[in-house]
């Protein structure tokens, strides 16, 4: 194969691919249920050429939330590790996981691993510790199996919002309060995570 | 019939209710998805006997979770009204709901309703409520649209801790932290809550 052909075939590819992401993000996001059939038809593509890119459902949803995230939550991280006051990178970090999971819904639920939560996880975590070398943030925080925690609890707020509602805002803040204050007591100590993604 | 009959059957149907919701605990936590039918066997009943009791499965799960309430929450709930601080009356308010989720696991989830939820809001809303009174508590705080969802975030750090850990302790005293402190910016308004509980 010459070198063109091979340029309009990955094109092709990376267009189908693009295409398939666009339609399944937007399908679930309407039905979380969606099969990969109607996701293919959203895409104007043909169902073999949707299991060409992703073999199964699953790989599929699982490519939506990559997707997601690669799009919407990694630009916010790097813009909250360039925050002076690593305090502020925190609740951008959050902030940015809370619109992006109120506005995407369901796929966020259904697809998500430990694997895609450390890819927030890890970085948010670095930015707490380092609050907590500055005095910023209360000492007795385990960065490491608190942030997963606190990200959980936020999220769960959610389904008593009214659709694409910033009312999680209130409870960030709540929590962005306990981070910061100077306890009278520590806290108890932390419990190792156990994966709550484990789809059993 | 006569008054002796009477009494009899009224308690046997007493004692096979008993019978059902005991049954129906057990059962349920070890596997939510349950059958009507597994209960009656677990319980020695027949089918027929728990369908007389509880029309539907949907019935029967409401039963064990009402029953779970009224003889783990209902008495810590009383206990928590007859503390002299309400901030320790909030405190064992969401214990006894934490320890109890976590021990019940998921009848808790599957059959939950406002209705259910409600006898559990309206009076650790009013200890808030005291509290703030007192200058015990931040008076930013929204009792009416704030407990229910600190309860849904505090039962969302379950899944990530081993079965019966009491690792929810550690969340909870952050979240009470955040409650009590005395904020340098008001908490952006609460808005009205969405019931969660819709099973859709």
């Amino acid at each position: 194969m010459n070198d063109e052909k091979t340029t309009i075939l990955r094109s092709d590819a990376a267009r189908n691919i693009r295409r398939i992401l666009d339609a399944g993000r937007a399908t679930l996001r309407r039905n979380p249920q969606a099969s990969v059939e109607e996701i293919a038809r959203a895409a104007g593509l043909g169902v073999a050429t949707v299991y060409r890119r992703f073999p199964t459902r699953e790989e599929l949803v699982r490519g939506v939330l990559e997707d997601i995230y690669t799009t919407s939550i990694a630009p916010a991280l790097k813009d909250a590790e360039n925050e002076e006051d690593p305090r502020s990178g925190v609740l951008l970090a959050f902030s940015a996981a809370l619109h992006t999971a109120s506005h995407e819904g369901v796929p966020i639920a259904a697809g998500m691993t430990m694997e895609i939560a450390r890819s927030f996880i890890d970085p948010v975590s670095r930015l707490i510790r380092c609050a907590q070398q500055k005095g910023l943030m209360r000492a007795d925080l385990d960065p490491e199996a608190d942030t997963l925690r606190l990200l959980i609890m936020l999220l769960g707020v959610l389904p008593t919002l009214s659709p694409v509602s910033d009312g999680w805002n209130r409870y960030l803040r709540l929590v962005m309060d306990s981070l910061s204050l100077t306890p009278t007591e520590p806290l108890p100590p932390a419990e190792a995570v156990v994966d709550p993604f484990r789809h059993t």
